[in-house]
């Protein structure tokens, strides 16, 4: 291989994204300097805080360049190694791009120890989505036992993690996802005791049957109107933890809707917004602890593989409209 | 006397109170029971939150039934008593109501020491409003030397209050408010570094030119497009305190607005609302430190006094619209 095929962001997205504004070029294979590994893609991670990445407005990171390559999480193998850190052959992990390869410091890639989990569950349950999901819930929605639980997209990556925790913290736990087959998922599989499809059902009631006492700790991955039907039938000292705002990220144009604060202040509540990273220090814990409970078959996770780097663009569209159904991961080469 | 004058809801508002939703009437002076006390009004306090309670909708405490007197904090001296915990002549504070007389169970009271500060601050800074300050801004806000604090309705019998607190704590102070002789006093008299003028000045660029490293802390007492504008502008890490939300009070129908959860997230910012009851336990310490830092003149406080409770309905009219200008008061008989 002498080529680096790379997808650029080729057009700042306004509304949903299409294809048109990604590319997709042939660089030549670059060369580490001293000091530098050449990873080798086996897996890229797609994930909703990317469609934030593609536009100009300033957020908690900078934007993606026009015609620099996609950011996103991957899994990938030492190719050629100038560093001590790392030999030939080495999984890894790091935050390496949309590219079938990426050169690489050693401080930006962590071992992936391929005993543990397979492989690809780094960008996943074993990695980012996890940590947000252990620390979310544990930390800012700090569910206690009896506690009812709402997980928006809740057969997501993420979701469905926040989901499994509360029913081990004690919980009782309702989920909203965007099909029939989803919310079986959470009820079937994942042992929630109640689902609501948001496109179908009448949230607001559905909500009140799930939870008659009111809801406990709320984990927002979507934000919109089932936030704000969430948000009416809060208990009191309720915890919001904000993660993610999905249904705000593709519109051409603010979303007007009635003021909320009020059930705040009445149900003297808390909402919170975080950044996983803000964990970071601890993140070997939770990764020892999610191991643990899937080993236990305690927790489980469920991947959704797309074939080659060259469909990450149409994924990613289908990513933002909830097309996917669990961990969207794009193989981009065989382990 | 043998009459007792009270304010009774005559119809729930709709919008703004209007002066027929009350109505005064003269009953037969009431006999205390054995174990009761009958309370003179003195003073009568009039704030914000009693707007809901003349409202039909849930909230955190009953509504006023159509017919029956308006609720609110009463400073009186105890005229009668059958009860061996209270003497004939002590200053008393409970929520006694809009009248001239009550009956009262000793659990209901709270000696008031004359000795300590002007009985009717038992309504403002050494009452609930302090208390509220007190707390919400200590415990919600939880400010460090070298925040900037915002505080909305900054003149108001609460917001006057954080603002000073917030001095003391070391943090950078701006409030707003709804008149520039309020924006004079609250940098002239209070020691505030900078106020705005909601009603004239365009708040976003006041608050950056008031805030160029972003806001801390938040204590909000307003809600609205004040609130949206400094959402847009909280620092990592920001904690706002949700208070009261005085622009909703009196809307025929909901106010829409943008969505600003994303705020949250981007700043990891924690938003939070409380009632101050959830601190009644270390009421008694707030009140000691209040009535030193009053002692010492560090902490400043404004009385805005309206004389006869007849004139009651038309001074909460006004409060409404922001027309006072301190801690609103109602002096119903002389002390």
């Amino acid at each position: 291989m002498t080529v680096n095929r790379q997808i650029l962001l080729a057009a700042r997205p306004v509304g949903y994204p299409k294809e048109t504004d990604f590319r997709l070029v042939e660089t030549a294979l670059p060369e580490p300097a001293p000091g530098q590994m050449l990873v080798r893609t086996l897996w890229l991670s797609l994930d909703p805080y990317q469609r934030g990445r593609m536009s100009a407005g300033k957020s908690y990171a900078a934007s993606v360049e026009i015609g620099a390559p996609l950011i996103g999480g991957v899994v990938g193998r030492i190719e050629r190694s100038a560093s001590p850190a790392f030999k030939i052959g080495d999984i890894v992990e790091g935050w390496l791009g949309w590219q079938d390869y990426a050169l690489a410091e050693p401080a930006a890639l962590r071992n992936v120890d391929p005993a543990l989990a397979p492989i690809q569950t780094a960008l996943g349950v074993l990695g980012m989505p996890g940590m947000t999901a252990y620390f979310g819930l544990l930390e800012i929605g700090r569910p206690v036992p009896g506690d009812t639980v709402v997980v928006s997209a809740a057969s997501g990556a993420v979701g469905a993690l926040v989901g499994q925790i509360a029913k081990l913290s004690g919980c009782r736990v309702v989920g909203t996802a965007g099909s029939d087959r989803k919310v079986a998922y959470l009820v079937e599989e994942l042992g929630f005791d109640a689902g609501i499809n948001y496109r179908t059902e009448e949230v607001p009631a559905a909500l009140r049957a799930a939870c008659p006492n009111g809801i406990d700790v709320y984990f927002d991955n979507v934000g919109g109107e089932v936030t704000d039907a969430v948000l009416a039938q809060l208990a009191t000292g309720a915890r919001v933890a904000i993660c993610g705002q999905m249904s705000q990220y593709n519109l051409e144009k603010p979303d007007l809707a009635p003021r909320n604060l009020r059930f705040l202040l009445v149900k003297q509540a808390r909402m919170e917004g975080f950044l996983v990273f803000q964990f970071a220090d601890r993140y070997p814990l939770a990764r020892q602890r999610l191991a643990r409970w899937i080993a236990d078959g305690r927790i489980k996770y469920r991947e959704d593989v797309v074939e080659g780097l060259e469909n990450a663009p149409k994924a990613f569209i289908g990513l933002m409209r909830g097309q996917n159904f669990g961990k969207l991961l794009v193989r981009v080469a065989a382990a």
